[in-house]
């Protein structure tokens, strides 16, 4: 496993960076390498952007929950923030972030922030079941089996994901049937999970329908995710399913669980499903 | 059962109008009835208001995904509605719309709307078991046995709620230890669903912490709901559960079936765990 250098900023941090351009403007940099294929850019990684744009003026350090619409994929490139926000308190914040490129907004989302800690909850389901992160399935290792006219996304480079054999059939032609996923995940650098990483692995799987042998791309509509506590160090268990596909659009509902099998995360997306 | 009487207007729509003012200003006016005790009013009632407000100027009839981040809670009474507009294609388009009332901005949502059918779903959860309506233990026939302290709110009232006896022990100081909830629903008065009942539907229900036996009031910091296919007349099935309680956090997710035992909604709200 690589480690983080902690004198170079890591991949992911250097891809979601926001910063103030001179008049006050947030500004980011589209990074080009977090694609789903075709250029276009991840949801979820397009999240993370939007989550540091609303952190930067936040009284509260960490997103708990951004439900954002997709207006359009925008660009790699230049990117500019727009952050309102709402009312604060000592328990949390809300703002309304809009992400736009050159072509105008291509996100909104509600951000909501807050303090997030490690205490144990009263609650929880347990973790699934799943085989070790080594008798998972690296996409990465086997991009070059990809069906024909797949194409694997640089998002498999960034974010290392093993999926559970149980889940993979449909990479070797055997799909179940089933619109259900499941990996390890953890970026391909070695940093660590925190919340900004948790909004991009909530939208870093395949879309379920390639479970069930639709092999395209399924564009993301509307995405909330709610982030439950900080995540320990170490591999995720990320796992989507699908409740409903019908009249050409799908849910996808992801858990994330820490490698303490605790729930960090929760996500629910409305996509539109693959043409077949 | 009420019918509708078609030369009146429902309960619903009466409550969740919304009409342009002179100088082209959307207004409502939230209606006290639809509260969930204090005076509070329910979240999916102005989630209702709010798609109206989206689809007045829309090129498509039905709300498909709506979130929304609250951020106080307004007084019934008067309440201007802000839609901006989004991309519009010939499937989808998008708005922001700010609910106000005299005290400031209470509500901003991500509006998609789209086209709804009832076309036969290539993939869909089947409707769980659960006893018939007249099994079920109604809400409103039965809030003389509130338990003190626990007001039983106008909601209960609009929205006829028969719960599944299984999960109703908290309701004789039985809880079940399992944050579920689920019943059938339908409006007081007879007015059939549609996608925008479905959104006040899919925050109904007690909040799931009851079934654990906190009684308390679980204010909504984030919903969303996505709408999936035109409800059937008839009662619908609403369920809901939790994933996670834990630092003052939970989360309640529910499901939607229509008479047909259609999956036509689901939501997911981050809300303040009641304080013990």
């Amino acid at each position: 496993m690589p480690q983080n250098d902690p004198t170079t900023p890591s991949a992911f941090d250097t891809a979601t960076a926001v910063s103030r351009a001179e008049g006050g403007a947030l500004v980011a940099e589209l990074d080009p390498g977090w694609d789903v294929g075709g250029g276009i850019l991840n949801g979820g990684y397009l999240l993370s952007v939007v989550a540091r744009a609303a952190l930067l003026d936040s009284p509260h350090p960490h997103p708990v929950a951004v439900s954002a619409s997709y207006l359009r994929a925008p660009s790699p490139g230049p990117a500019t923030l727009t952050v309102v926000p709402g009312p604060a308190g000592r328990t949390l914040a809300h703002s309304v972030v809009t992400l736009a490129d050159a072509g105008g907004p291509a996100l909104t989302a509600n951000v909501t922030t807050a303090t997030l800690g490690t205490a144990e909850p009263e609650y929880s389901h347990p973790v699934p079941d799943a085989p070790s992160v080594e008798e998972c399935f690296s996409v990465a290792e086997h991009r070059h089996l990809a069906p024909p006219g797949v194409q694997v996304p640089g998002l498999s480079l960034q974010v290392d994901t093993r999926l559970d054999p149980a889940t993979a059939g449909w990479a070797f032609g055997q799909p179940s049937g089933e619109p259900h996923l499941r990996a390890w995940m953890r970026f391909a650098d070695g940093r660590e999970p925190d919340p900004l990483a948790l909004l991009t692995f909530a939208d870093a799987l395949p879309p379920t329908s390639f479970a069930m042998g639709d092999l395209g791309w399924a564009p993301t509509v509307q995405l909330q995710v709610l982030v439950r506590a900080l995540p320990a160090p170490g591999w995720c268990l990320v796992e989507a399913r699908s409740s409903e596909i019908a009249g050409g659009w799908v849910d996808e509902d992801y858990r994330i669980w820490d490698s303490t099998g605790r729930l960090v995360a929760q996500s629910r997306q409305l996509a539109r499903s693959p043409r077949r």
